[in-house]
């Protein structure tokens, strides 16, 4: 099996452009294939307000649904606001376009940056919660989490790297059953909490129910942890393109379905959690404690941790579509390499997916696969994206002026400052926790962009033909040089071809070992078709020095403003490894020739001639 | 600083090859610098004569003095022995020289097999050892044995690479230094033995003086062990032609005063640690015991340390000469790849001492800078090489028949016995132990050796002139096909040139983006000088494939029995990440012209015009 073939075992044959065709999805699909990420996040918030306030003990641990109710209360506002972005950029709307078309690139560009930096994270994070919630189900497991994390990623990235559509039947399975089961438990829990009463907390090795008092700070550190509830809740204006026209009133639909399932979910699991006072431990998550109170560790309790792992697993997905899109959007505008806005032999970003996976694997090793510590990171991102977007929407409104702009701007305006308010929430608490990490990474990142565009703009202005000359006289025929390392064929093959293009050529044999030079004088005079030969001496045994010096002066003499034309025999041999029982002396000369030896506006062309051999 | 800098100063600037002249030394100074090897071997070969018999207890260590004595009755018979090398073969007389010439090519090959792991194995044991001495004074840096050997490897490979002669005054110091001290601890010894009278062995946690029965097995065990401390002796006969005239007079002189020394140095040293009952300690090389025992810790026993020290160190610096020397010869022979044979800057061959320095590192890492683990892989090699080597003698006095040659013969003979004999114990014995290793290794070279020459041999073969015809017809101007991404300065420098050479010129645009077309098309027929332009389809978005096959399908069409020539527009950016913001495709089509489309016989030129960018 050659590369090609493993290829395309491993990924799939090619698939021609035409099939690249804009797919609409019904209210259904679209959902399920919009909202994974969002739901999914309830997964890990929930946890990280439970750590947030145990530090504070029972006494602390009461706040957790008033927090809970306070982030639905964000929500709440947020899918007002995406609404009217959904309305007002039908064809998707993310935070990039909003911010760019609104405020200023600059504006656009780190919002781009907070978007992929956030990509990111969702792939890392939701890997890790997926990998705890079965490591909570089978703790033998926990050892290898990292090991876990990266399998699930290679997985996920191979099936990516095939084509995978996020808009694919097979994957709303795991969002419906994700939400029905979840729904299911809940309706369950109520009745159980009805029939037990209200549980106790007790402490256990892995909280240690603490007793540090409840400051303002704990309960906005908290706050700033749960906001990671919210994550994902924009892909539905990102991806308005997808539904069914009219595409707007059905994504709007969505948006609302999505955020009244995020709401009971949310407030149903931080509800009973409290009410029961599960608590987690060092091998088991908050949800896990959960459905082990309601359910016992039977088949209904795998089902939920199943559910709570393939729908993260669905999230992460979201990553490879959203984050190759926004590279590529990027790329195209040229604030990342081309590259990036290449579509691969399956019509996928290939190259973004592949950067992902990298960033995304790099993160889940330096964080030990630890959902708890990567979080700190997380919403910074997120909300810097919201923030900016919803300021564009302001922006948007202002200038567009149409019937009831007034109302619409004040919706998002309302919008821009609550995630403003909680943007600094989470930056000012969270920031030695890691967010600073983030906050330093996104103006790096904008940087980069820039200094990548002001790189192609440069070469673009080089490579215009504004202001060349249409080539009216033809150039004389090139002078040639051939440096000869003796007399072989491939010298003979060289000579020829050099022949054929110009009269005007001249060998040249560097003597390093002045014992061959008269014997390679005397084949020359034999096979040399009449060229000249000229020996240069080289003290110092080098061969690229003084070649390069001789062409220099080859230059000098000769007035016709032409560079020589180097023709470089080159012999291939059968098999790779045999390349290195030669000395790769013509490879380093035209290194040397492309890179060490600038000659701007002036043309130094090298001709390869490559002999291949049998052997 | 750039790159020529850094280096000139780090290995000092580049020498001609006129200084590159014979050096001849007086007896003293040649003696020093042939002499380390050998001498040094002592610090190892005592301590393992004890390791080996120690599990046997008192008893068995009561054999260590008659041990000492055989090794030391081999010493003398490979003194005669080699003395007769000297005295063949003034011009220097190497185990590969004197089997090859005698015996065969393969025998040499596999003396030589055996020097080349024998010269890594010395670098590597004389670094280790010498470290053992000085953390034998300092217990604390014993953690860091593997860093400090790497450390003193780097130390001597740079000192190497810059040019340091083994013939140097500077490293004589060390040797006469380690004589005359040793000599010196050796006599106050004796004196202390006949104050003090003999000690005896009491159990310390390191040995556990053990109760083994005392075997056949375990005495032969000891030997081969013991024969390490023969390492080295034949640098003389390597190096005669150092010598002043007349040389094997002066080089015979040298070996025999070489000889005596090693005898007194090393039998005074087993003697003295016997009789004192001196025991090694993790932490305590065998000779320091002694040194303590002799000195107490003050002053001269840490000068008797930095003498150990310093003598491994020019030992292994020995190993800097042989083993690039060894590998030079083969590499002209043609059984090493060539860049082994060339002198570099400083007139060393630079290649050999790097691959030499990167098996030695591999050799510490893997062993953990552990001499007594290294020991069993070491004596092999030697073994062979002396075995072969006298062997060699053997024949070429039974072919010379020169008078008195049968004496000469057997002198020579006597030697090939006894060491083929010794090869037979350290074999066996040392098999499981790892000496098996080297057995496997050494036929595994000689494989290499072979294969490398048949390549040489086909290539030398192939390119050969033999039954070429002398070319009469000139070659017609070559077809030219130009493949442009897009038309920009560099296309139209690209066009200009293709122009210059030839009138059969096309461009080809392979269409990658549909949407782009019609601009390329209509750029093109204004800057395009009337070449015609050529737009394939790539449903794939491949570059790569549609335009080899184009290629492939204009070479059918025409019958001119010529590949077409491939110009190619490149840029440079100005900083090599720039690259990265572009998508190669100039080098990934000239890999596969290069590498995936062979064309025996056929030449298919690739001229690259390069366009540099400013930015």
């Amino acid at each position: 099996m050659n590369y090609r073939q493993f290829r395309e075992w491993l990924i799939g044959s090619p698939l021609p452009t035409h099939r690249l065709a804009g797919q609409r999805l019904d209210t259904a699909r679209a959902l399920a294939a919009l909202s994974p990420d969002a739901l999914s996040s309830i997964a890990y918030a929930n946890q990280e307000i439970f750590l947030g306030l145990v530090v504070a003990g029972a006494a602390g641990l009461a706040y957790s649904f008033p927090i809970a109710l306070a982030i639905v209360g964000l929500l709440v506002v947020l899918t007002l606001s995406y609404s009217q972005t959904i309305r007002a950029y039908p064809a998707g709307g993310g935070s990039y376009t909003v911010a760019r078309e609104n405020i200023g690139v600059n504006v656009g560009l780190v919002a781009a940056a907070a978007l992929m930096t956030d990509y990111v994270l969702v792939a890392a994070v939701s890997l890790t919660a997926g990998v705890a919630a079965i490591t909570s189900a089978f703790p033998a497991l926990e050892a290898h989490r990292v090991e876990l994390s990266l399998l699930l990623l290679v997985i996920i990235t191979l099936a990516n790297l095939r084509g995978v559509h996020e808009s694919s039947t097979l994957m709303s399975i795991p969002v419906y059953l994700f939400v029905f089961s979840y729904l299911g438990m809940l309706a369950y829990g109520v009745i159980t909490a009805i029939n037990e009463g209200p549980g106790s907390y007790t402490p256990n090795h892995f909280s240690g129910i603490g007793t540090s008092p409840i400051t303002a700070f704990l309960i906005l550190h908290t706050f700033a942890s749960g906001c990671t509830a919210l994550t994902g809740i924009e892909a539905i204006s990102n991806g308005t393109q997808m539904f069914r026209p009219p595409e707007s009133k059905h994504a709007v639909q969505a948006m609302r379905i999505m955020a009244l399932l995020m709401g009971i979910l949310f407030l149903g699991t931080v509800g009973l959690t409290q009410f029961f006072a599960a608590t987690p431990t060092a091998d088991e998550t908050i949800l896990s404690a959960l459905a082990r109170h309601i359910f016992g560790s039977g088949v209904l309790y795998l089902v939920i941790q199943v559910s709570t792992l393939l729908i993260l697993l669905v999230a992460a997905n979201t990553s490879f579509a959203g984050f190759p899109r926004v590279a590529s959007i990027l790329a195209r505008d040229g604030y990342l390499p081309r590259q990036l806005s290449y579509l691969g032999d399956r019509l996928v970003f290939s190259n973004g997916m592949l950067l992902l996976a990298t960033l995304t694997g790099v993160l889940i090793l330096l964080f030990g696969g630890d959902t708890h510590a990567l979080i700190p990171l997380f919403a910074v991102g997120v909300f810097v994206a919201f923030t900016l977007s919803q300021a564009g929407m302001v922006v948007h409104w202002f200038r567009a002026r149409e019937p009831g702009w007034w109302l619409k701007a004040l919706t998002n305006g309302l919008g821009t400052v609550t995630t403003t308010i909680a943007l600094s929430v989470i930056a000012i608490s969270k920031f030695i926790d890691g967010a600073w990490f983030v906050m330093l990474l996104i103006p790096l990142f904008v940087m980069g962009f820039r200094a990548v565009h002001k790189h192609y703009e440069e070469i673009a202005d080089e490579l215009s033909l504004r202001g060349l000359h249409h080539p009216s006289l033809p150039l004389p025929p090139p002078r040639i040089v051939i440096p000869i390392p003796g007399v072989h064929r491939g010298v003979i093959s060289a000579l020829k071809y050099a022949l054929s293009i110009s009269d005007h050529v001249t060998a040249v044999y560097v003597e390093i070992d002045p014992d061959r030079t008269e014997k390679v004088m005397n084949l020359w005079k034999h096979w040399g078709l009449g060229v000249p030969l000229e020996v240069i001496p080289s003290p110092y045994r080098s061969f690229v020095s003084p070649f390069l010096e001789f062409l220099d002066k080859t230059d000098q003499e000769h007035s016709d403003g032409q560079l020589a034309t180097v023709v470089l025999p080159e012999f291939i041999p059968a098999k790779w490894w045999e390349n290195l029982l030669h000395n790769q002396t013509a490879w380093i000369l035209k290194l040397a020739l492309l890179y060490r030896r600038r000659r701007y506006g002036k043309v130094r062309a090298i001709i390869d001639i490559p002999t291949h051999l049998r052997h």
